[in-house]
């Protein structure tokens, strides 16, 4: 008889948050730490940045491209923010975790929203800048946007923000070695959950619960 | 007007688990590393091992003090495991969350189940032997039991364990300091849970959410 138990499933992790609250550099800290989970590498048409790289930070797409991809019904989800499109595989997404996967979505806040819809049980957590004050530095500091896309991510940051009461957990990026730790503490907390444990459970003691 | 949030309140932590599973030990050395729980002393009328000090292991009371306690409604629940009765104080975790404490129960699956009726919100861990044989060995090591009042916590154990699928959290105690840093880990997580936040969110960013 088949167990009715997830832990054969591999869990879904999406991390979300305003575009400047530092999640990039969060995320690849945290997958050289943690070896276990595996990133969901997003399509997108938006302008390769400096030190980015194709097939690991993005796969960079044509506008054609992507809408070819989104008419296929090749995308989990895909949203448009602030004037680019963004998408997530969902092949990757439901292969991995047939496979038991741990995987780790990046996403904005509006797809994390979409993706929870499908994947109620996955885990999903916000990273927030300190302040709003902190993000608008950042964008600044960050040099990609003008001032007019700076007012207007932070107008989106104001709109994310409201949406936190549907996340799971809550990552304030002050220092960016606390944050990577924080998600590192979130993911091994998540596998000692006894649901993701029973055939674990199972096995030690040598008999069904 | 009164915001409806969790965040000024405390959070309850239930350890609990087959007895010889090493409880008391891991709760100890949680202790010393995390100094933002409390420990909730429970009372009872087993007797005092040796090392163990009153008021700070268990209020050692006689079968009558704890019968007047129980009939004056001062326990939050009340068991009886293996001939002896256990208790929780009900002021002392009443208070305690109100003030917005961190608290850490220890007590039996049965203590546990009957907290949870009560506390739904709290976070509840079972801490397990790595088998049945080990459990077995551990006891017999303590050799504070008989050979039939070993029997007696076996088969209460196997009870036990079926109770595992109510619990949040499992940590296998295999090795004591990775079952300590597992509760640690659940404790800082939980610390990051979005609900348990608000008022640091809107405090940190000037504005309701």
């Amino acid at each position: 008889m088949k167990k009715t138990n997830n832990s054969d499933k591999g869990i879904l992790y999406v991390v979300s948050g305003p575009s400047g609250a530092g999640k990039s550099s969060i995320i690849s800290m945290l997958l050289e730490r943690c070896s276990s989970l595996e990133f969901s590498v997003s399509y997108t048409t938006r302008k390769r940045r400096e030190g980015e790289q194709n097939g690991k930070d993005y796969f960079f797409v044509t506008k054609e491209e992507f809408e070819d991809m989104r008419r296929r019904g090749e995308f989990l989800e895909w949203a448009e923010v602030h004037g680019n499109f963004y998408g997530t595989s969902k092949r990757f997404v439901n292969e991995g975790l047939k496979e038991g996967k741990q995987l780790l979505l990046d996403i904005d806040v509006q797809g994390a929203m979409n993706v929870k819809k499908l994947f109620p049980e996955g885990i999903y957590i916000f990273i927030t800048p300190p302040s709003l004050e902190a993000l608008k530095a950042r964008l600044i500091k960050r040099g990609t946007e003008s001032d007019a896309q700076i007012a207007r991510r932070l107008k989106d940051a104001k709109w994310e923000l409201s949406h936190i009461k549907e996340f799971d957990y809550i990552v304030m990026n002050e220092d960016l070695d606390t944050a990577v730790e924080d998600i590192y503490i979130i993911v091994r907390a998540e596998g000692l959950k006894v649901h993701r444990n029973m055939d674990k459970i199972r096995k030690a003691l040598g008999y069904d619960i």
